[in-house]
């Protein structure tokens, strides 16, 4: 197995704006990210349920106080809503997030669900005591390529753990949390993540993104410009429709308004990895701002494009970690998800004119 | 306690559309609908989580057929998006239904979920095995005021229990399944339903509503045009924002694109009965049609002013139906809501002059 | 010809809340209307284009400042989307208004939206000249009932003379301006209008709606809870499917995304009237604050259900002012509207009981 | 001044997917396109509105029927809002186009539109008169920077020579129509076209693009996957936020719902462009097919990837074609837009190594 490296440490151009400390989420103050991996098993599926397991939880905790009384304003696109996630109206509707987001594969949602609400009530026992609840977020992806996800080997006590996880940078990448069974462009995907620092008039802000990358034909893959999908000689099996779930993260002081539209940004960088955003791909942008909500002194309309310039970039560059992080994996029956091939990918960069130009 | 009868039967004007035999959802051919009501204790809240318990499960079924294999276009609405409702980004992207929906409260959604995931894994072997996994849909009200909702006494098996419970109509209506706990207007609410008869040149179609009501304050309360909210001397305690869940269903051959528009009509029937929509109401309506998946003969455009007149009258009969027919109920804490005075309405109603006219 | 008089004076019941000095949108402190009326000839249609002519433009400036340099907050709700307003779209994305807002009919939108640019362009010499164009309103519904639409009779002079002309309340109300020649539940409709007062912690705020009221047929119609439509033996000719076009103006500090929720609450106040939003009705509401731009302390969300209690009453009083108030008018091809009939109307109201009770 | 030549001539790779016999959207049996465009004077802006004029108008005819009597199905999506368009509500409410679409600048929109509604009055003498008026969709960017935009020089028999001259293909491309007076990444830009063929087991489609490309910083151009814009020395002034309309035909059975999916594509084309769609660009797509009305038997859901992979092709290349055939341009007082330097494009191209790598 090839070494594996990130694309920016290998010299590709990944956009014109400069990067945080660890170039992931946990360079925007307070954001915490934790991980459950549960990988178990080889072999066929071991009925009933007993795996291979390659599945997982990823915990993202935007700011260390009580999001329950103090919420972060939030704002979500669903680029494609063929997807299973839960929370997601809530959001559209009132503009701010109570609650810790949780990742997982689509079968174990309501599980993971059952153990945010666990959370949540033990965090404020007033909730459904005259108080009124928390919204619960839990995204996923399909992962059942590698994993028995019929299995349903996430449990409530997952999440709890996840939770627990959570710390700062830098933050593992690839086969990890709920991003160990998932494929990208039929390679190995996974959890990726990548941040951009934009200077305003008012300070220097961070915006991080991480991605759980499980979708896309090899066909399709595009990488620093080039149509590496097509150009690689792998021999890819198994496409299922996967998914594509992105969380932003920002410290700016930006409205709901604005933040929904840093989302609807987030598809403009997935497509400079060469997502079509095929049927069946549920993707979603959830942001967020940890700024806090009682201040109201937003940045002005006209000083987003920078954030909009930063979310696309840190969107496909977040892809492109996954898959240049992700190791080669066998699972569910013998199949296996190869990671990207570097060296060759590079080759193919280092080689390609544009064409027949 | 008064005995309780609906709108209809004691004679108040409910529109001008005929409706079906039961002048309920099950007048739809097909449709099934199952409950499981969970009432269990007095007095004050037992710690830990042992009650009082108020609260339920309400599964509808569209169509007999496995809905993974065969699933029925439908339409969402998202009214107020203050909710903790599952599966609504699907339907919004894909417009189709492939799985049963299930009513219950707010905390218990990731339980029930867990539920309807074992009942479609059971029900189909090939999901998750090569094959996509199906959507869950599971909306929900906040029962707080009466019933321990922090003890999440909704189990997945419940929600089978009332999947295989569901069966046609008449159906019972006001304190059962999901209903069992709920407020409306500051009264006893739940479930209620109500059914329109609809002729076009290509045969009579029926249009079924059901409510899970649990909205508003009685102030704002109006029942067949009168304001009886402002005119009703109950004494009333312990607003708690709720929500309102409506399911349509017909067998008429309609599209996603027009069952959409359908659904958007629902918020005309909810607002004859006076509701503002206020915030932390998650209203919403999911309209489905159980004319066959491969039949694109929709009706036309122009033939669905009936239609929305059905969505609109039904909606309306529906809620004040929960009114008329749930019982007073004591709950959590000793809390008690009443269920609506049905002679004293009636007497409002009767001396009304529409002001002071 | 009967007299006209409001519900209001007449006693009516109309809701809770307060009302302003006028009870109409011009209590909110600022707001301008202008109307040019066109009423012409009689008889058959005079080709070409000679009329009859029963049209005209109603103008709305929220308040007296430059709007292209001081835009307002505003939110838009699509209720029904079979109409063609300009400028919908820029409001969608950017939730201001930074121009006047201009009402008329279907064929003149395009005259009318010259007029206004001529507007903008004299008032700001910059725009087009190294700045921005301004977005720019006008809404409509088709009058073609007792209007020779076709003729086009609306010049672009007529929007800057509307404009000119705005002033400050009492307004006048139904036949007049954009509402000359419209047609509401096949009664003779028009421009109609209300207001509510909300009492805050912060103060008193005023919220006022005005109706460019234009749809239904008659078998619909609601007058205070009572199905008038269906009671009046008024013999009425010539559905053609119309529009409801809603201005609400408020000067409490909200918040674009607020604003988008006030909005929404239309279609509940709308629905009192009886409306089923027919196919071929494009209903539209636009709302609008005030207060200044730069302004960011917004009322909580949890403050906002008095404005939505105002918006729903506000609205159907002013789609009732229009049915009181609109005179019977005759018009292309000796088409006529006839007035809604109060005293009959108003002897229904009084002996209604509520249905058999 | 420099030879113009596509990129595809030029031997760039533009995807994967075949293209039409002109690789532009009249590929699309009965589709025609006509341009009127507007080119005046030198120098200073002349006093009122006397020029320089750099504007025109683009005429779109999706099929030689009268488009009112036989409606095309149609979507639309609102990439970012921030335009003046006329005629998107209509479409996103009925998802069918029942008239031609109209290309010119911002102001003179309403020209535009007045010209549209003669037309549709001439065709179909029953408009107006006890039938319904047809919608009309004009869409725009602004040109101020090249164009004496205040002048409004487009009048409406303009547009109605624009659909006089309507033809077919090879349709020209770059300063022509609506595209005269356009700028794009502060290089000319201008109308761009490109075309798709879709092989279905029900046979071979084809789906075409057009773009009126007038957006973004040259910071940000991405050819073929080189960050060209911060590689080239071209000096560029005068950013005005611009805009980007996206027409898309197609001849296969999509419904409405299908080809509001296929609009949502096409921002992942923009995309691959370089766009981050910045705030004060209004970026539309609307996707037509023009598939008999009555026809139902739609293609499947998961027939579509291939759709989309069209669209996200021809879309980019047709923005790429734009700035690839549009001339270099003076125009309002002085301003010069810059033709992309061909030679120096294909060399930067050539050299690149994606990096640093």
């Amino acid at each position: 197995m090839s070494k594996r490296a990130s694309p920016r440490s290998l010299g590709l151009w990944l956009g014109q704006m400069p990067v945080g400390t660890f170039n992931d989420i946990t360079d925007v103050p307070g954001v915490k990210v934790g991980n459950v991996s549960l990988i178990k098993g080889t072999g066929p599926l071991v009925p009933p349920g007993e795996g291979p397991v390659r599945t997982g939880v990823t915990a993202i905790i935007p700011r260390p106080e009580n999001l329950y009384l103090q919420p972060c304003w939030a704002g979500i696109e669903v680029i494609n809503g063929y997807g299973k996630s839960m929370g997601v109206p809530f959001i559209q509707e009132m503009g701010f997030l109570n609650c810790p987001i949780l990742l997982t594969n689509t079968l174990s949602v309501s599980d993971v669900g059952h153990g945010v609400v666990t959370f949540m009530l033990q965090q404020n026992p007033e909730i459904g005591n005259d108080a009124r609840t928390s919204n619960v977020v839990v995204m996923e992806c399909d992962d059942s390529f590698l994993n028995d996800i019929r299995g349903r080997h996430v449990k409530p006590w997952d999440a709890l753990l996840a939770l627990q996880r959570a710390g700062g940078g830098p933050i593992p990448q690839g086969n990890v949390g709920a991003g160990v069974g998932m494929s990208c462009y039929q390679l190995k995907g996974g959890i990726g993540s990548s941040s951009r620092l934009i200077k305003c008039q008012r300070g220097v802000y961070t915006l991080g993104m991480l991605a759980l990358a499980n979708f896309g034909q090899l066909r399709d893959l595009i990488i620093s410009g080039v149509p590496v999908g097509e150009l690689l000689s792998v021999q890819t099996v198994g496409y299922i429709p996967g998914s594509l779930i992105l969380i932003g993260i920002t410290d700016a002081p930006l409205s709901r308004w604005q933040l929904k539209q840093l989302a609807r940004r987030a598809s403009l960088g997935m497509a400079r990895t060469g997502s079509i955003s095929m049927t069946g791909s549920g993707d979603f942008c959830l942001m967020v701002s940890t700024s806090p909500f009682e201040n109201h002194h937003y940045l002005s309309d006209w000083q987003l494009d920078d954030f909009f310039r930063a979310v696309v970039e840190a969107t496909a560059e977040s892809i492109w970690n996954a898959l240049f992080l992700a190791e080669t994996m066998e699972g569910r029956k013998g199949n296996i998800r190869h990671a990207l091939p570097i060296e060759k990918t590079l080759q193919l960069i280092r080689n390609w004119k544009g064409g027949r130009v």
